[in-house]
C-alpha cells in the first residue's frame, strides 16, 4: 500500500532526524569534553556511594598546575562550586573565559602555582568530563539520566581521594573551596583528617538551610516542568530543557548576589531606553542581565547534573552525620582551619561560618575566622576581593612555614 | 453541557472538544466569579491608563463591610496585595478560606466594621472579577491575553477612585494596605491627597528594588517558558500554564517568608521518613510545602494576571514620577501617615519604609513609624502579629478622634 510506504518513509525520516539531533547533542555535550586529563576507574574499582550504589566504571576529569615536590608535600586540592568545574586556572573550553579562580590561584598568587602542586577535579555527578547523569550507562548503552545514583558531598570527596591515590598524592598541604566547594573541604577534613594539613572552607555551611533547599527545589521544579526535559531522557530524545534550566539559573543567580550589589550595578535603570515600553520586554537592565545569565548557562551545563548537584548540597548536614554535634565531625583533628565568610552573603551568611568555627573551637582545633566586608554577596569568593586575597595569603604562608615548604 | 453539544452537532468532533475545553476553563476561571458585586463602566467612561490606553468598557469587583455614615466620613479603602483580592473579610469563593485580613478587619478589630464602612476592590488587571487579561476583549470577542494594556499602580488607584465616585464616597477616612497594597496607599496619598484623611502603608516601598524586579522576572519567565502558556492565548487553547505558574509561585513564596521562619517551621526535617530517599521526591518538608503552595495557587489565579500585576509593581517608582524626589510626591499633604515594617521582611526591608518616612518628614507631613519585631518575613502583615494590631489600633483610633468619628 502506498500509504504504508509513505508512513514508513516518514517514520524513517523522523528517526533519522531524531538520531541526528541526538548525535548533535552528544557531540555538543560538555560531558564529552576531551581537553582535560581523565582518570579511569574500572568496574573492579567502583565508587562506594552513600546511597548504597557502587558506581563503576567511572572517570574523573581534572586539571593541575605547578609541580609536585619530591616529598609530595605541596599538593593543594581545589574543590569547585555547584556549577563550577576543573578549569580553575585555564581558559574554559566551552565559554573561552579565563579560569574561574585565576584571581586566587596562579604564579605569585595566594595559592602560588610556583610553590604548590594544584589539583582540581570535576565532581562526580557533574558534566565536565567526570561521570554523571549525562554519561553512558554501560549496562544499557544509554545515558544514565535519572538512573544515575544520587550523589552526596561525601561521594564527591571519596572520588577525589581515589584520584589523589592514583596521582600518588598521600596528603594535602591545603584543601580549599567556596560554597559547595567549601562543603567538600569540610567533608575532607572530617573524613580524612590525616590527609588534610590545612583547610579553607569559604562562603559555606556545615549544612544546607531550609531556605537554600527551597531555592534549589524551585530550580529543580523549573527544569522538570519543561516538557523538553522528557523525564530526564532528553539526550536520547534530541531535546534540551533549555527554558527550564535557564529559569533555574536565573533564580539561583539572584541568590549569588546581594541587594546592594544589584542596586549598585543595575538599580532601576532601563535597558537602552528613555521610558518603559509598557510591555513584557526586558525593560530593566537587571532583566536583560538575568536573561543573559540563563541563556549562557544552558550552553555549558547539563540539566540533570544540575538536579544531582543541587540535591547533593541539600543533603549535606555534617552534624547530622555525627550524632547531631558538629564538633564531633572534627574530633581529634590536627588540621589548621581558616573559615571565611562575606558580610553580604545571604545564601551562606556569616552565622553559618560562625557555627563551623564554634564547633572547631569546641574540639580545640586550630582555627582562624575571617569575615570579609563586601557588598558582592555570595559570589564574592569568585571576584576581586583584596581582603580575601590578603587573608588567604597570610593563612597559606603560615601553613607553608609550619609544613616546612 | 448536553444541550450545548447538541447545538454544536454540525461542527466536527474536534472543534466541539476544543470548545468544550475552552468553556470549562472559562467556567472554572476566577475571572467570572459572580459572588462579588460588580461596578460596570461603559465605553463612554473609560479608564485613562498610564500607557496611554483607554480601557472601556471595564468592571470592578468589590466587597464591603459595615455601613457608610450619614456624613460619608467613615469610609476605609483596603488595598490588596499582588495575589490578593476583594475577599478581605468574607470566605473566599474559590478556596473556602476565611477573608485574608480578618485578623485586622472586622467587628471590634482595629479596622472596626462596627464603626467604619470598609471597601476593598479587586485591582484592575487581576482575575477575581475586575477586568483583566482573562476578560473578553469586546473588540475581538476573545480574551485579551497580552492585548490587555499594561497596568500601573496609578491605574489601579484611578479605577478605585472611579469606584468610590460611584459608591458616593467623597473621601477616605483611612486608606490601608500591605505590599502591593501599600504601594497603592502611597499612590492614593500622592494622587488624591484631599481624599485621604489617614494612610497606612505596610511592608512596602516607594519603589520596587532591583532584586525584587529580578525575582518577578524569574517568575514571568517561568510562566512564559511553559508551552501551555501559548503566548498568552491559553484560555482559547483550552490549556493552562499550571507548571510555569506553580514554579513562579514557589519562588515568590520563599521571598514572602524569612530564613528564621523557614528554619522554625521546617528546618531540615524530612517528610514522613526516617532517612532521605536518595531521589528527587519531596524528601524535605519544605519541599512538600512549596509544591503545595504552587499547586493551590494555580487553582485560584490567572497566569497572565500574574504577569501584569508583577509588572505593575516593577514599574512603581513614586520618586521618579516626581523629579526624583520622593518628598515631592507628598508636598502639602495633610494626610496622617502610619508607616509600618517588619524586622525580618527582606522583600521590603525596613530601609524602604524609612525612606518613605524621611520623605514625609522632609515635607513636614504628619507621620508615625512602626517597625514590628517579627521573624515571619514579608507575609507578617497577613498573620497574627499582636504588635501590628495594637499599633494599628492606636493610630486608627487617634485618627478617628481627629476626624470626629
Amino acid at each position: 500500500m502506498d500509504s504504508t510506504l509513505t508512513q514508513n518513509a516518514e517514520r524513517d525520516a523522523e528517526t533519522v532526524q531524531r538520531e541526528g539531533a541526538r548525535r548533535a547533542v552528544y557531540e555538543a555535550s560538555p560531558a564529552s569534553d576531551p581537553r582535560s586529563p581523565v582518570m579511569l576507574f574500572s568496574a573492579d574499582e567502583p565508587l562506594a556511594m552513600d546511597s548504597g550504589a557502587r558506581l563503576g566504571p567511572f572517570q574523573i576529569a581534572y586539571q593541575t598546575a605547578g609541580t609536585l615536590n619530591a616529598q609530595r608535600s605541596n599538593a593543594v586540592l581545589i574543590c569547585h562550586a555547584l556549577t563550577g568545574d576543573q578549569h580553575f586556572a585555564h581558559r574554559h573550553p566551552v565559554t573561552g573565559k579565563p579560569g574561574w579562580w585565576e584571581t586566587l590561584v596562579g604564579p605569585g598568587k595566594p595559592v602560588d602555582t610556583n610553590r604548590y602542586f594544584v589539583v582540581c577535579s570535576n565532581v562526580i555527578g557533574s558534566c565536565m568530563g567526570s561521570t554523571g547523569p549525562a554519561s553512558l550507562n554501560p549496562e544499557t548503552g544509554r545515558p544514565y539520566g535519572l538512573d544515575f545514583p544520587l550523589v552526596t558531598i561525601r561521594d564527591m570527596v571519596r572520588a577525589q581521594a581515589m584520584l589523589l591515590d592514583r596521582l600518588g598524592i598521600p596528603d594535602l598541604f591545603l584543601c580549599i573551596g567556596g560554597s559547595m566547594g567549601g562543603m567538600q573541604v569540610l567533608q575532607w577534613a572530617s573524613l580524612f583528617p590525616e590527609r588534610v594539613f590545612s583547610a579553607m572552607p569559604i562562603a559555606t555551611g556545615a549544612r544546607h538551610s531550609a531556605q537554600n533547599i527551597a531555592f534549589h527545589e524551585v530550580g529543580r521544579q523549573a527544569i522538570m516542568a519543561d516538557p523538553a526535559w522528557a523525564d530526564g531522557r532528553y539526550l536520547e530524545e534530541g531535546t534540551r530543557p533549555a527554558k527550564g534550566l535557564g529559569v533555574a539559573r536565573m533564580g539561583a543567580h539572584i541568590t549569588y548576589l546581594s541587594e546592594p550589589a544589584l542596586h549598585r550595578k543595575f538599580g532601576r535603570r532601563l535597558q537602552n531606553r528613555a521610558a518603559p515600553t509598557f510591555s513584557f520586554n526586558a525593560d530593566f537592565q537587571i532583566e536583560s542581565y538575568l536573561r543573559h545569565q540563563g541563556l549562557s548557562f544552558v550552553e555549558r551545563f547539563d540539566a540533570n547534573a544540575y538536579l544531582y548537584l543541587t540535591r547533593a548540597m541539600d543533603y549535606f548536614d555534617l552534624a547530622e552525620d555525627h550524632g547531631g554535634v558538629l564538633g564531633h565531625a572534627f574530633r581529634g583533628s590536627k588540621t589548621r582551619f581558616c573559615v571565611m565568610s562575606f558580610t553580604s552573603d545571604w545564601l551562606f551568611p556569616t552565622a553559618d561560618s560562625r557555627a563551623i568555627v564554634h564547633a572547631l573551637n569546641a574540639v580545640a582545633a586550630p582555627v582562624a575566622f575571617v569575615e570579609v566586608e563586601s557588598d558582592k554577596g555570595h559570589d564574592a569568593f569568585l571576584l576581586d576581593e583584596p581582603a580575601m586575597f590578603s587573608a588567604a595569603q597570610g593563612f597559606i604562608d603560615a601553613a607553608a612555614r609550619a609544613r616546612g615548604l
